[in-house]
């Protein structure tokens, strides 16, 4: 057998302890299926004397995370400190630098500093591996860098925040306001003090970013993604939306084609029979389209110590068995160009939800606007709200262009009899 | 970059050609993403004359298959011909006794030589790899053998045939038998002239039999697996199991714990709203279950040539990287023992449909037959069918052990009213 793949450590919270943890269970089984052992040799975190339940005896104990890219003992730098900057990106960035692979959960990391990173590991000829930074333990990152490697994809999308979509879950299941539930999830630990990095897609902005380059071998490109969050999603948009045959999830899609990349993270209307309609919870799911494979589709728990254990413990044993090629594929030095195309561009379908003053004429104004900018409806509701109420005006269009709907939602928007700010969320047709 | 892995093709049908339609689309995609070009050099087929769309200039062509495993110029051999022995068989085995690594998407020869095989590629050092043979463009092998590699896996199961879920999803949909919308399938090329190797269930065992040894590291067993397949469903029995929450699905499921493992392929009643209820027509769906990861779901397109394709380009491209090791995993000369597990040790619940003549005292017998089994009914229904005509009788029992649910119906079946073969089908509880 040969020589242990001996492995440093840097934080030792939930996923990391599962790292740990996975590595103790399982170190005869991962020995043999990859002929080597691979073995922790170091380890840092902030707390020395936190009792985690894990045995460090004969590991090394490094007060610096910093010292893991210096440890002669240390092949492979295990990153989770997690932060986009900071001592996570400067740590992966030393131990690249001195010849170390590196694996990491951290999307942040990857969806800012990817493609430098990559490189740098290219020219050093040793592995940057994330799996665990995108859908937990599902293993995407592979499926598209290998298991689809012979297509060209065209599109991928994904419920890719476990966060949102227990939220969303939770909203339809009891009728409950997205504030109520957000409480709630923070209580249980579903959702952080500050929420903002997933309720408002920016976590979920990050993985796609990482997911579309590797998926479409275009350069990782955070900043122009169009990002909508779920917190103006309303009860009552979810309630409209199933009496049209439709669930409301929060959505990162990329589509590739010859116009260019189009990224964008909002939360979707879907139809009730699609797959990913029926992600629940805290699972996340992945579609990748290709021109061969057709469409193919990924599920599983998006987050945890032991999904995220599980990505991590893969990309050692790949690594263990020498397989060090690029993953942000096809490498780095020679990524495709492309271009980045926005919103204005984006044609689809919409749901709108008005809440106007009944008076007569209203339907007639509202029309006239939408006509003028050629947008068609397709399905029309309206419910009364007691006497006196606004009433709740809901249609869906035809795909029409992105700015000819935001002009007339504009317009209808200054209407004397509009009560609230229009609703809007696009239909995605899967 | 480095020389280009030599590829000789054996088999220019549907899949043969779509392989080399998708290497000759995509041939600087993928020498882009592993850093060498993959390049078929010889092909074999029956007719050499036939029309197939495909040019082969330049690359050389051989009446004999088995020439393939001699040719200097070959350093893959991908095996398409099909069948569990003969000249595919004879192929296989020269060309990795000859030091060729050999991608295959044949089942049936992975099913019933793959240890041996498996072992001869470990001694020659050469990769065998059969990604096209399970699930079709799905990379399910990929994830057992290597996303999912620091898990030890509990439980495997799936929809591996499309044209027993085209069938059962047809009946569903159309309330018509069996045996008609075979022969439409037929008709439309869905299904064979002879059928039986799909709708007995003998082709998702073999499925089954390779997903159970790459996910458990267990040695192959196809001989143990109890074999059940679709003809006995009727509407009938899809109609009530809608009236009972469930869906019909052909399901190969595999379990592997302390006991032993067990394999099974057979009709199941799943709850409708589980993920793989919602799998129909062609597709496919594996469902993996691990200590650390959870719960993973992958689905996509079961069969036909660009799904195929598209495995066996991925197997080529790890091939091309050097990515060798073993997927039969732990290696096979390692793999681990276990004990087969038959039905009689299974235990689960059951769905009976039971056509009785209509007389006082019916339903006391068959409540006698299964209380001395102590089976305990959970629900049931009893439909009238017209004066004179026997009457459905359905139930559902609570968890119980197959030997006695088998005595019970046994008894039941000899029960003078009793006017048809009783059904049973199991219930999955996923």
């Amino acid at each position: 057998m040969n020589k242990p793949l001996r492995v440093g450590v840097a934080g030792l919270g939930t996923v990391g302890g599962g790292v740990l943890q996975l590595l103790n269970r399982h170190g005869a089984l991962i020995a043999h299926r990859c002929g080597r052992e691979i073995r922790v040799t170091a380890v840092s975190a902030r707390h020395k004397g936190r009792d985690r339940g894990i045995a460090l005896d004969g590991i090394a104990w490094h007060d610096d995370a910093m010292a893991l890219a210096s440890d002669a003992n240390v092949d492979v730098v295990v990153e989770l400190i997690g932060g986009a900057d900071g001592i996570a990106a400067e740590l992966v960035e030393a131990a690249l630098n001195a010849g170390k692979s590196v694996v990491t959960g951290n999307k942040a990391l990857i969806a800012r500093h990817g493609p430098r990173l990559a490189a740098l590991a290219e020219k050093k000829a040793v592995a940057l591996r994330f799996e665990a930074a995108v859908a937990g333990g599902i293993p995407v990152v592979k499926a598209l860098s290998e298991g689809l490697a012979g297509n060209s994809l065209s599109r991928i999308y994904g419920i890719l925040n476990g966060t949102c979509n227990y939220i969303l879950t939770e909203m339809e299941y009891t009728g409950r306001a997205f504030a109520d539930v957000l409480a709630e999830a923070q209580q249980l630990g579903y959702a952080e003090a500050d929420p903002s990095f997933d309720v408002d897609g920016i976590d979920t902005a990050h993985k796609l970013a990482i997911l579309a380059s590797v998926a479409f071998g275009t350069p990782l490109d955070f900043e122009s993604i169009f990002i909508e969050g779920i917190r103006q999603v309303t009860p009552l948009d979810i309630e409209f939306a199933a009496e049209l045959g439709y669930r409301i999830k929060l959505i990162g899609i990329a589509t590739h084609g010859e116009k260019g990349l189009l990224q964008r993270v909002h939360p979707c209307l879907v139809a009730a029979d699609k797959a990913i309609a029926a992600v629940n919870g805290v699972f996340n799911a992945v579609v990748a389209e290709g021109d061969f494979v057709g469409q193919t589709v990924y599920q599983g728990r998006g987050a945890g110590a032991g999904p995220t254990a599980s990505a991590v413990a893969a990309d050692l044993i790949d690594i263990a068995q020498g397989h060090i090629h690029a993953v942000l594929s096809p490498p780095v030095a020679g990524a495709g160009k492309t271009r980045n195309l926005a919103m204005d561009g984006y044609e689809g379908r919409y749901y709108v939800r008005l809440s106007v003053d009944d008076q007569p004429g209203v339907i007639a104004e509202i029309a006239a606007a939408l006509r003028d900018e050629a947008v068609s409806m397709e399905e029309l509701l309206q419910r009364p709200n007691g006497s006196g109420h606004p009433v709740s005006f809901v249609m869906t269009t035809h795909a029409v262009a992105e700015a000819k709907m935001m002009r007339a939602l504009a317009r209808i928007a200054r209407l004397p009899f509009i009560a609230e700010k229009p609703e809007v969320i696009r239909i995605e047709t899967f």
